[in-house]
């Protein structure tokens, strides 16, 4: 019995060995080798990025060039991707020690499930029927972003105490979990969630939270010396706060319909997320001592407006309900902070680095609820017909839906995201605990860029003088002069 | 007698206590409230971002969803909205420590003015007088960020000497008088101010700098050792200075006329800003020991060159005069940094932290001279007559303008922005002087992020290592070890 | 015999003298009154920014402002204008001692090549031939960033080791062979290049390289010490990566043609980058001892396959097409850093700061085959036959033109941008070790921002301590409490 109990905990904790030589390269080499023969059997252009566009304009009277989604689109896809990689990848280098992880391993992660995703989400949604080739344009690489940034929001939960090799995984498994939760959501509910408050807030947090509590790690404390930010990180990391918030217009705006959809989308945005500014300084400083405010919760909780604007933001819910909605999340998400997430990881074995549940779970949560409310308080009279009709789709097979009907498929569309991360997550993180070469640090070793990256000796280190403390009194002179040796520089 | 000055002393010169705890949750919370309030009772989308879209395109004729403004502004809109955040965020974080400070409370007074002048400038430009509501569309948030830009150039010359809350007061009032300064000089007066050199900049740097005198602190220097900057400090500037000079371009074109007004303004000012940095180098390194350049001037005054095409933009004033514009301001805000910042300290009293008025004071009001001998010069023959009164807008009332009233005007406009800048400034000042819970630093605290922010700990800081001092021969080992032991981390 | 041989090495090897304050603000007064003066009699607005862009609109039958080509471009020139100040500059930040240099040369030479690039390619491009004027609009405002971008390539491998008065001239002859190089390859050989691969990048690469290779410093060792990286400073530099990379498909789809040109070059630049960072991350990874990825390749060899796409952005060369070059190039690239960048700099002398040969110089050389290539297998069965015309140009003298031939001609622009590259930078090579007075800074200066900035004192760094070292025992207090005086600013 004894034995078998010995057995197993070697067999579930191998001493961990973070050398990722064969593995990442492995890991990197075949999937993306595996990317290109899937593209070159699935992959084209479509009407309007393929040379044929201008037989394609005189076909359907196209008069202008500008009329291509291209310049509909093009702007403010830019301005997710900016999102997807100074955005995340610079709020996640906070750490004093783990700013090249944050920001590199989002970079590797995005730059993999966006391919990932081009395939998944074709096949879903972009399949034409005559030959069975997905066929892409921006309105696809906008999509492939956003499954992306579910991901990266998972990372969120495990920064620092992941590998490379596992953040891969778990980038695989995410865009595929994402495809299907997507095609549920949006095809067959017919749901609208063009920001993806449910779809890519809900569904990425609680995928993160659920492997992070599967992984949970009981000494993590003994990392602790480097689970902080310094000075300069934390300024980093506005970079990312910044670029994030400035451009959420941009992506719940995105992929809105044409016209009054996207406008409508940004300003509503810009909106919910100006008011999250200000109740998120609000808390953070009644919180604290002498109100001081604490940069983790400016770098993250002023965001939260825009996470739960993103069903609603192409809904009439008018500018006063976008700033209630910027409001309430800025108090919910720096109250996250404050009190849920030392919760959880003390007794829900929930360890959160990011604050995931504060920023993304709880708003995207609220932001699919408050989707289905505006949704089934939808009207003619503020709608006008047509826009009633193109707001929500009620055309085709969903002709006769009514906003309240619509109302219910939105809360379904929200349990369906919720559902989706959890049980995902569950099963990506038991695959992620498997005694395996994932290369994944040791407790005493989270955090810490020296286990993945070669780091620069900083200016500020200091040359091996150890030798000279034991004979220190008479080598005063050679210590000073090292000293000044190593700060001059 | 000595007995009122003791007591006027004691009511002026109450101990500072830098605790905000209270009042900045509290303003946070009221003006929050308020302005849900007020954008409920006000505030509706106008007919491009309305549901309605659809039937105003059938009723106006329009052809094609791209004809929606969001089109024509959606992309300046966003470079505007990364130079108030990140422009003028990052170049406040030049000070040692006072970074947090910079980008956190530009964030903070931004989010806030924002929602504020979608309400003052609704009133005054966008009110429909059918209902009495607002209509906002993409423009208004143009406007509402240009406004809030002149906020934030007064947040420039007191950077480090104020608390939050003190900014959120100058921010309330600063967005109130700006948009009735506004109002005269473009409605009343007819001027034309595309990029706000009088309208944003002059009155802006004026409004601060009147208040920063009303403000004087006649022991600064206590704060001397934390009014300069380090290495990465100025690297974090950098950041915003670039972005301010990339998108100023977008910034002087954002609202101007579709088609040409734009793509001139653009134009314009892209070539003024590059003759400003040519002209800022000479005079920096002209100006120094052994030609060392000064970070202080490449951050700031190779902007100078857009600040000062506000105004002139989108008018004809050619490649070259753009260029010459460039090159005249470049010289003077570097000259304004050598001699006038340092002699207004000295002999005038005014603390100028960041230098506003080299770069946005004598710039802007160039700008705007430019503008009004520009507008005065203007003809047929190089606008064409059309051209013409699309440019100046020489229709309705102003059908019978000439080129010549208008220059009169314009310069008259320029006399309106510094009226309001010094009369509203010492009003604002003397209202921020007011002994009240303001939660200002002390002299000996200013430039110091430790007053309002949690600030971690460096790894570079000393672990309490004065114990050993008294007694040091025999614990060298000692300290070294510990020396060791806070680098290596 | 020997007096002559010591004659020469007083000519050739005068002691360095970094002074630049009468060479560098001579030069950049002179060059931009020089500027000011050729824009006066040459330059104005093209049609689509000249305030008769109304009438222009009335005769040319054009029905909105938003055909103005502002429309069509603005986005990507923004993007494009972000690469160069941000991207480039902040890419360069990456050494411990040199961010200053490095931002700040990018930022001078660029504002000053833009306007020389403006002219040079004015005169080749969008000379009117009714009034000897040249054009201006926003194509030309992004032809001029293209310009400059090869030099700042150029600058990548000079960094550290040349004075800003050297860059000038280096920039100032640079411009002016693009443009020559340029009309030759697109006019004369009627040569496709949307992005760039020969025109930009070989030419650009060569032309730095060869520079490098002329002005060998044997003894650049001795600043070894400042040749490296701090921790932050490898954040900064990704800054610009990050930038670089999401901002490649806006550089290389600027141009191309409106409608689907400029859409597939997006797509196709997306992918291609997609696949350069996994690639990148593998073989860096499976380079070092236990797999630790090393930041030089991250923050370089993950942009390779933007470089590679520029020739064929534009063409259909299909989407796994794309994927294979970035796979490609991101194995290359890593390599050359990795193997060839030592190589080069012990057996060839040439020291390349940045490894632009890695970058740009094989990446670009790649992009001018694989657009050969793609040119020549070129078929109407894939373009359709309006597409082919379109995408190739295939119109006026070269309507006859085969894709066959195409290839050939795209082959031998190749050759011409090399040919460019290495005789141009011979010459310019040579120019700039000639005795003068050019204040580079000697061997054991260079990588240090001491020599051309006021660089402000670090926190960090120690007060003159060293009058203590003779007399250090009795001192030690003193000591301690120095140290504690600076550290805990």
């Amino acid at each position: 019995m004894g034995n078998i109990a010995a057995c197993c905990r070697s067999f579930w904790c191998k001493p961990k060995n973070p050398d990722i030589r064969i593995s990442l390269p492995a890991i990197c080499f075949v999937w993306q080798i595996a990317m290109i023969i899937l593209f070159g059997l699935f992959v084209r252009y479509d009407d309007e990025s393929d040379a044929h566009w201008s037989e394609h304009k005189h076909k359907n009277n196209i008069t202008s060039d500008i009329e291509n989604d291209f310049y509909y689109r093009y702007p403010s896809f830019q301005d997710v991707h900016v999102m997807i990689f100074v955005g995340f990848g610079f709020l996640m280098t906070f750490l004093k020690r783990y700013s090249f992880g944050g920001v590199g391993f989002n970079f590797l992660i995005a730059a993999f499930g966006l391919q990932w995703a081009l395939l998944m989400q074709g096949w879903f949604h972009s399949l034409d029927p005559n030959d069975g080739l997905i066929k892409i344009g921006i309105e696809n690489i906008i999509n492939a972003d956003f499954c992306v940034a579910g991901c990266l929001i998972a990372y969120g939960a495990l920064l620092g105490k992941v590998s490379p090799v596992q953040l891969m995984v778990l980038t695989l498994f995410g865009i595929t979990l994402f495809a299907v939760e997507e095609y549920i959501i949006l095809n067959v509910l017919h749901v609208r969630d063009a920001g993806g408050s449910m779809v890519i807030h809900t569904f990425g947090a609680y995928y993160g939270l659920t492997i992070s509590w599967i992984l949970y790690r009981p000494k993590l404390d003994h990392s602790k010396n480097l689970s902080g930010s310094v000075y300069h990180s934390d300024v980093f990391a506005m970079i990312g706060t910044l670029f994030l918030w400035m451009y959420w217009p941009s992506f719940n705006s995105a992929i809105a319909d044409h016209g009054d959809g996207q406008h409508r989308a940004a300003i509503n945005t810009y909106l919910a997320l100006a008011a999250s500014v200000l109740t998120t300084f609000a808390i953070s400083s009644l919180s604290a001592k002498k109100g001081k405010l604490d940069m983790v919760h400016i770098q993250n909780a002023t965001l939260a407006g825009g996470v739960a604007m993103g069903t609603a933001a192409e809904f009439m819910i008018s500018p006063y309900g976008s700033l209630i909605v910027g409001f309430v999340c800025g108090i919910i998400s720096t109250f996250g902070y404050l009190v849920i997430t030392p919760f959880m990881e003390k007794y829900l074995k929930i360890q959160d680095t990011c604050g995931i549940h504060n920023l993304h779970a709880m708003p995207g949560v609220l932001g699919g609820v408050v989707g289905a409310i505006t949704a089934a308080t939808a009207s003619e009279s503020v709608y006008g017909h047509e826009g009633l009709v193109n707001t929500f789709d009620f055309e085709g097979n969903y002709a006769k839906r009514t906003p309240a009907t619509q109302g219910g498929f939105q809360a379904a569309g929200l349990c369906v995201a919720l559902a989706f991360g959890i049980v995902g997550g569950a099963i990506v993180g038991f695959i992620l605990r498997l005694p395996c070469c994932w290369g994944d640090p040791s407790d005493e070793n989270c955090f810490d860029d020296e286990v993945y990256w070669e780091v620069p000796e900083d200016e500020e280190s200091i040359p091996p003088i150890l030798e000279y403390s034991s004979h220190m009194v008479g080598k005063n002179t050679d210590m000073i002069e090292n000293t000044i040796g190593y700060n001059t520089l």
